[in-house]
């Protein structure tokens, strides 16, 4: 938790600190988390999202459940169960829970002693995600010097959906990790921002994130890519991922899919980048097995946005008397991912090579 | 211009009124058109749009240059020149001008005659592309029928992408036509409505059009067709086309193309439905020679909506220092689509295919 920007913190009383990621870009908040129910109730209503800061809230999350019980295993437990069943999708949340709850079992201790070993260990997982990242940038940031020069690039174009970048994994997140590795070699990057609908997470944070970092990006409307790719516009496209399976079929936010036949259709390399503790390896096959998590409809009917005072509003869109539909993911299958760009390096997408590579977590 | 439903029509003075369509559907308003500087702008800053509708305003635009200008055609073709140029996509819209200006010269008439005749032609076009919507109405519900059939199914799915109702091409539209006549018919059909970002005619537009007709729908983001796809929840895709060139290749609002190939993965028919007067016959790839307009970035950055007073605002919803763009249109390649849904049936999409059925208009 040593970087620049950061997406969670501890406080001077332990308490743990997250930046509010519902209203960025327009305004930066913080909410400070004191209890298990705060955690839970964080990551429901998006607080905090992102595969990577969704399983390090969790792993506070059972630290502040410790807290809260006094170091009560059965208490805490329940607590974590709680935490455990907040989002359906993302694995890391789910492995983070059964980490601490694990550590806190073999452990044997109660009380305070509890407290303190499960507060290390929320801060071991997270530390470890930044390692993960540091290695996923410079892997991913190899791989966009090696096109540029085998094309001959003066300039790297890539597209990203979502945001995979520090606000969603410390430090340096996924999918952005090389794109800020490759700003500091020097290179020439320009960054293709998908809006994200229907919570914008491209346009609000993406972008935001961006910015801070110097690095030059363009906004687009989530129907643009396949345009861009038609014309030579794009030159890589990545993405973070919320959970992959052992066959490589990986479930990232809705509409991922749709790039991923784009640049196969128009022979752009597809990325997927995630730390290894994004896959799910108790699932074979991503498409049949992967839950896909359906969020309120008032996702898609209402948005938030400056009104002409600068203030922000949540305003209503779509006409009162439709219905709408919000599944949160999707699943690109393994046949459109060119590879899965892993903190052990480049993995080939399929159970074999995933098999090989990280047989050692299986 | 007979229906129940209609995006324009001739006030008691013979000036043109239509619907705007900047702010259905929150607030239903009509724009009274007096020149044909007026139809520029009504164009131009979409109060209205849709492949047909634009071509109708620019048909009464040309009566309305002739009305200003006293039917002194010099001075009006300096006019219709300035409505020629003001969508460069929009096919009907150059095919619309060029009609009416030829009429004017070889009818060797001026003054309030050759305004009379203007207007006279003005009525035929949109009582022509009436005619043709209620054929592609008919043509599109006996396919629907037969897929249903076929796969004995006893509810229907549509997705659709954008406005191709009666908003877009009177009298019915051209996607939503057999939508609608398979309603007429007694067919379970519910469709799925992609908001079509960044000017969201499909959550604005179509929604409201089919909640008028009581047709059953659910607004969907962009995003979200590729997982429907997936999962057996559309049974088939059909849009409009703004530009279809002689080889099938296809012009229709940003983001067809990404259903498209979504489409062809998940072997779901694809239609673009269309009347002859979509077609331009002089290009003969498309991919290579539909011009492509990029409209303004703000697009992108505001949004309309409701505010919580109920008031309609514009929002800001992309940070000020990020920069976007505003493609209007993609172009998906002819070997993605299934059929082409004209008046004159189903046209299978190929050049040679085209040329024949419509050899007569070449």
């Amino acid at each position: 938790m040593q970087g620049t920007y950061r997406a969670l913190w501890l406080n001077s009383d332990k308490y743990l600190v997250v930046l509010d990621q519902r209203v960025l870009p327009f305004e930066e908040k913080t909410v400070v988390l004191y209890t298990a129910q705060d955690a839970v109730e964080a990551i429901k209503n998006m607080t905090v999202r992102g595969a990577g800061v969704i399983g390090n809230v969790a792993g506070f999350g059972v630290y502040l459940a410790s807290r809260q019980t006094d170091g009560e295993l059965k208490a805490l437990r329940l607590l974590a169960e709680d935490i455990r069943d907040s989002r359906p999708t993302a694995v890391n949340l789910m492995w983070a829970v059964d980490r601490m709850l694990h550590l806190a079992t073999v452990s044997k201790l109660e009380g305070q002693l509890l407290t303190d070993l499960l507060l290390e260990e929320a801060i071991r997982i997270t530390d470890e995600d930044c390692q993960r990242t540091e290695k996923i940038a410079e892997y991913g940031a190899d791989i966009i010097e090696e096109i540029m020069l085998s094309q001959e690039l003066d300039r790297f174009n890539v597209l990203t959906h979502c945001n995979a970048g520090w606000l969603a994994i410390a430090d340096s997140g996924t999918a952005l990790a090389p794109i800020y590795e490759a700003k500091r070699r020097g290179i020439d990057i320009h960054v293709w921002v998908d809006e994200t609908r229907p919570r914008n997470q491209g346009a609000n944070l993406t972008a935001w994130e961006l910015l801070q970092a110097g690095i030059e990006h363009t906004v687009i409307a989530d129907n643009t890519g396949g345009h861009l790719m038609q014309n030579n516009m794009v030159d890589m496209v990545i993405t973070g991922a919320d959970r992959v399976a052992l066959n490589g079929d990986s479930a990232n936010k809705i509409g991922t899919y749709l790039k991923a036949l784009s640049a196969e259709d128009n022979d752009i390399p597809f990325y997927i980048a995630l730390p290894s503790s994004t896959f799910d390896f108790t699932m074979h096959n991503g498409l049949d097995d992967i839950p896909i998590e359906i969020r309120s409809e008032n996702e898609v009917k209402y948005m938030r946005g400056l009104d002409s005072e600068g203030e922000v509003q949540e305003f209503q869109i779509i006409q009162s008397e439709s219905s709408a539909l919000n599944y949160g993911f999707d699943v690109t299958p393994a046949r459109l991912i060119t590879g899965l760009l892993t903190e052990r390096g480049l993995c080939d997408v399929n159970t074999q090579s995933i098999s090989t590579m990280f047989k050692d977590l299986i």
